[in-house]
């Protein structure tokens, strides 16, 4: 069994020291529970709602946030998976990174581009690896990534056992119906995890950015498709205990396999 | 705007003549809401739970579905999308149909058999054709080949506007959770709605067959995913009036398309 925390975090665009010590925060919290892994969300230590790609530049210059979230895990002993933004040379990208007591174990760019992002970030060219950790078998995607089936299908049959997925979801009227007690990034993320039996760990934001409210929907949803544990209004964490290797069974029926069933041949 | 109408059934396994009598009274409580397609559940002339292929045989016999459904759209001039039984040689076959004005314009063999659907039928070897009617560009899916997003999605690339699937959903604990209203496989079918921006039409069984009971889960789903008709308790139909044309827009915001944002060479 494994301890997973999901974080929603309240950040502020532009303050990027003031967002890593609200990270910091969460992930003392998680570890207070026992925590073994604790996923935060998508450019924890920027914020998302920049004017341009300089303001964003200007509020990352010389804080490294990995150096930071290395040592929090070195310290804990724990794994912590986070979204970040980072400079290089001219460009800047919407990145997660796997940390594992210390170590980066991998870093991912995200490949599918939201709205103005697509004015601020280059895209990523490789899909996410699956990583063995101490846990189990873990990859990371980002928000929106997770949104195309193909991409959740690709580490899926890859073997991952626990999706960890960094998100930023605003509010809007693209995802929210009236009496509908769930956003549809979160119905996609349900259909996402039961279409191929596996873990996934949302951490979304909550409060307010330049007039873009959050949908605070942070959940861990099991191999079932529901979610078990979810954060709620605010910030703070949510926190489960959960078998990974229930996982590895892709059975749907006694004859059904939800990857071996498939027909690639027929879907071209 | 089309008015389209679900339809969900009680059906008798091994009765078919009465089975038959059933999907012609449904038709005909559709017409009567001057709905200008009609869809039926799957297997909508057999009912589902055969202990063996003779059996499913035996009941079939010389009994011509399509020639009475097709009469049917004849003098209703609509249009009947239905799932039935079809033998062929030594083999069954679990089909669905598209009808307009009387002619047959596509018949498509189910593809992703669901459990012991594998002792009764061959699958078929063709993906399901988006066909132009006179309302708008349709295909139809059978039940279970909902729950592969690969396939959906090829329809939806295809120009697909209102996806038509017979279903027939059987109760259990895979699909179900304590306090949720929806069973997974609606979710599921509301996130492939939402991720393509199609219309989807749901036809699902009512009342019990040997000890199986049914989801009830017929639907009309919009672009957005969400469900805007349903059929509920029993058997009957839902209808509503709808604009096929929306599953054109496949904005998902002012810079994102559903389709073109994929990036097909990252998902191997």
């Amino acid at each position: 069994m494994v301890k997973v925390a999901v974080a929603q975090a309240h950040l502020e665009v532009g303050d990027v020291p003031a967002n890593i010590s609200e990270t910091l925060r969460l992930i003392d919290l998680a570890a207070k529970q026992n925590a073994q892994i604790v996923v935060l969300p998508e450019l924890a230590n920027s914020g998302y709602v920049y004017k341009n790609k300089q303001e964003l530049i200007d509020a990352l210059a010389e804080v490294d946030v990995l150096k930071i979230w290395k040592d929090k895990s070195k310290e804990l002993k724990n794994i912590i998976v986070a979204g970040f933004a980072e400079v290089q040379g001219e460009k800047v990208y919407n990145k997660s990174v796997i940390i594992e007591n210390g170590k980066v174990l991998d870093i991912y760019t995200k490949v599918h581009l939201f709205n103005d992002e697509k004015e601020i970030f280059t895209p990523g060219d490789n899909p996410p690896k699956v990583i063995q950790t101490s846990i189990g078998k873990i990859a990371s995607m980002i928000c929106y990534d997770l949104e195309f089936p193909e991409l959740v299908r690709l580490v899926a049959e890859n073997g991952v056992e626990l999706l960890c997925v960094p998100t930023n979801w605003p509010e809007g009227s693209f995802n929210r119906s009236i009496n509908e007690p769930r956003p549809m990034e979160l119905i996609k993320a349900m259909s996402a995890a039961a279409t191929n039996r596996i873990w996934i760990a949302l951490s979304d934001r909550c409060g307010e950015e330049r007039n873009i409210s959050w949908l605070e929907a942070s959940s861990l949803i099991d191999p079932d498709g529901w979610p078990i544990a979810q954060v709620g209004h605010g910030a703070g964490i949510a926190v489960a205990e959960i078998d990974l290797a229930i996982s590895k069974d892709k059975s749907l029926s006694p004859k059904n396999h939800a990857l071996n069933d498939r027909r690639p041949e027929l879907y071209k």
